[in-house]
């Protein structure tokens, strides 16, 4: 069964080499494996909390965006999307909100970690603390539970965090699902095995530290600057260095294969320059990031290119959020007033399978497509090659409009082993669920 | 300047005789003030935190509407919705919890009242207390900001969480408004005069003490069956008896004119028997309720037009919401990104007039007619009168999608004193609002 992975984003800050090399390239990864199904989102609403300077959240917003895109994440692939497009969100954060115990919150680590703090200061425990630091673990619940996610890879201060989704999930269940299980109950997935990169002192690479190489700020020469500052022993070119332990090894390790870690270590052994070592670092990390640079420059030069994935990204998203926060609505009461015939006829569209999902993309033969598919991913119908997106675009739009008639004429095939008849009642389905929403 | 009043209506219970003479009815004739724009919504989000049985609060809505709207709301000059259908509420919720200080809802009277209550019996002081009740006065904030109400009638003991919206609207303005005002710091207004009406025991009128006499439930028998039971004292027929201090007296005070209080008390000092005072109280009501209870019964019958009156109140609610909403997502930060020339553009739209907004109403004449007003209600388009309400509608909607291309042929007039420029511009304000919609 397809596991669906959900990975929140934080849109505060600047990503340096080690968020890169210790979260997204990883993440990126891991999407790509067989039977995963991968959420990404910009944690906008969660940014709120942190930080009340729009500037730096829109600024934040768009280079954290193009620095995942730069840096391979496949949308045709994943779902990637800004949490703040999603309406859905916050009203499940509010249905939850309903159902959750303010006990629970209560023992919500970064919570008491202020309440402490406030305490040791002979203050008011709740003094700074405001209700969105309070009430974030809700709201990543909803995150979570808003699209049924079976696994969040976190570190170990956000599995509480999921066990809190899962308690609140357990409980909206057990209250309105009548024995249905509504919510899928996530497991944290505890990233144990997270490469931590040293910094240029050798201690984790990280922000507070003031240890940073950069990603893509500054370009080759902030990367060669930050690169000269790591701190090495003192050993005079032509001596012998040991490589083990030196974190200058350890970082050109990240980014080398088998043969170029060997080939280093060896030169190091035999009395390679601190000063050429650090060259040759910098050559390597550059040929890797040197690419995505330029795609990042590009991006962030597009805003409206960065919008218009994520505007993609949060209507594939939707297309989930949307029939399943009515399915929620309807089991805690918020229900359409229908006439009693049509009472039945709204009974049995819960149990209708969901509806299915257009998928536009683009292969590496540069050409555009579009195909159809079940909610769960299986396919039905394959277009042709266009040379331009918008093409595929419109045909799309048409599908949406008008279901199945425009089946005859749209330069498409059903796929193997799907009945033509399934093809049409998928689209009739989707065309009235598109005029319900 | 029209002030704004917003009212909640909580959608649990079933109102009796005395919510009609208190709440309803006052309200409802408030709502015909000149200068006055009435929202009245169902509070049907606010009702999940005091009931987790689906079934009852899908009947409670569908009751709580019909009551209102056989009671004479005039849904075209007021604007009545559902919470539950306008997502904008629970999206500003957020934005407004990220803003609001914890120890401000410590201090709420309705949580207050549950940690003394948990304290008094000796268990932890949350036991019992979900998130809904503890956050429930930064929803009513968001209820009362997202269209900038200036009065908010209600008891006193909610003139506390009045307090709290302006608290919250200050320190959004503060920190968000850039010197401008984004939202109206609204007022409670305290209903001092409110008109309670006596039970039968002669206490108020509450389901708490089990003396009410029902509204619409039961028919003219459960109303007469009710008034039989209202405790008088013993005089008996022919006896004179002393009006002043009988509670039944009050009752008919509540629905007599003038003319029939003095009639009523010179039969009851002239030995008028108490059953036949009952009766003649039952035939004045009756003669007020009836009509009300048919269309209740009507209405009742025929969910789906409730569900359309208020699908039409919240594409009127959102008409204002969204592009709202909008501003403040812009003012927070969260923001569309767009190319550097478009930047420019999008500044100056916050700048930019509020959208107009089309307004469908019916004539003490029964024809249809539809206006177009400036946001702040300022008349710019008239139409003719239409046998049917959907012409009017159709027309409506032409002009949403097309704009200003329509007037030369729909049957409207432009408002006297008005420029025609003036009325093609604004509707391509509106018609670009709803493309960035």
């Amino acid at each position: 069964m397809t596991q669906r992975v959900l990975t929140g984003i934080t849109t505060t800050g600047t990503p340096h080499l080690g968020n890169y090399v210790g979260a997204i390239r990883p993440a990126i990864a891991a999407s790509r494996e067989p039977g995963v199904e991968s959420f990404f989102f910009l944690a906008d609403y969660h940014a709120l909390i942190k930080c009340d300077d729009p500037a730096r959240i829109a600024r934040s917003r768009l280079e954290i965006a193009a620095t995942w895109l730069a840096a391979g994440l496949d949308t045709d692939r994943v779902t990637f999307y800004a949490q703040s497009d999603i309406p859905e969100i916050t009203e499940l954060n509010w249905l939850l909100t309903c159902v959750t115990a303010k006990g629970q919150m209560n023992r919500a680590h970064a919570y008491k970690a202020s309440v402490d703090a406030n305490t040791a200061k002979g203050e008011d425990p709740d003094a700074g603390v405001t209700m969105g630091l309070y009430c974030y673990p809700v709201l990543m619940a909803a995150d979570i539970l808003m699209f049924n996610a079976h696994r969040v890879p976190v570190g170990r201060d956000q599995v509480q965090h999921i066990e809190m989704a899962r308690d609140v999930a357990l409980r909206f269940n057990h209250l309105y699902g009548g024995g249905k299980e509504l919510f899928v109950l996530p497991e944290a997935e505890i990233e144990e095995s997270v490469a931590t990169l040293p910094g240029l002192d050798g201690r984790k690479m990280s922000k507070s530290y003031d240890n940073t190489v950069p990603l893509f700020e500054g370009g080759p020469k902030a990367l060669k600057d930050a690169i000269a500052r790591i701190v090495t022993d003192s050993k005079l070119p032509g001596e012998p260095k040991d490589p083990e332990g030196a974190h200058l090894v350890t970082i050109y390790d990240a980014f080398a294969t088998a043969e170029q870690r060997a080939a280093f270590r060896a030169d190091l052994r035999g009395g390679l320059a601190w000063g050429e070592a650090k060259q040759r670092l910098v050559d390597l990390i550059e040929a890797h990031v040197g690419p995505m640079r330029a795609r990042y420059a590009d991006l962030v030069a597009h805003p409206d290119q960065i919008e218009a994935v994520l505007q993609a990204g949060a209507d594939k998203a939707r297309a989930r959020a949307t029939p399943f926060l009515r399915e929620l609505r309807h089991a805690v009461g918020l229900r359409r007033m229908v006439a009693s015939a049509a009472v039945q006829a709204e009974a049995s569209a819960a149990a209708r399978p969901a509806v299915p999902v257009f998928k536009q993309y683009r292969e590496a033969d540069g050409q555009f497509y579009f195909k159809l598919t079940t909610a769960s991913g299986h396919l039905l119908l394959q277009s042709a090659a266009f040379a331009e997106g918008r093409e595929a675009g419109n045909w799309v739009k048409r599908f949406k409009a008008e279901g199945a008639a425009v089946l005859a004429e749209a330069p498409v095939s059903v796929a193997e082993g799907v009945q033509r008849a399934e093809v049409e009642a998928a689209l009739t389905a989707l065309v009235a669920s598109l005029q319900d929403a």
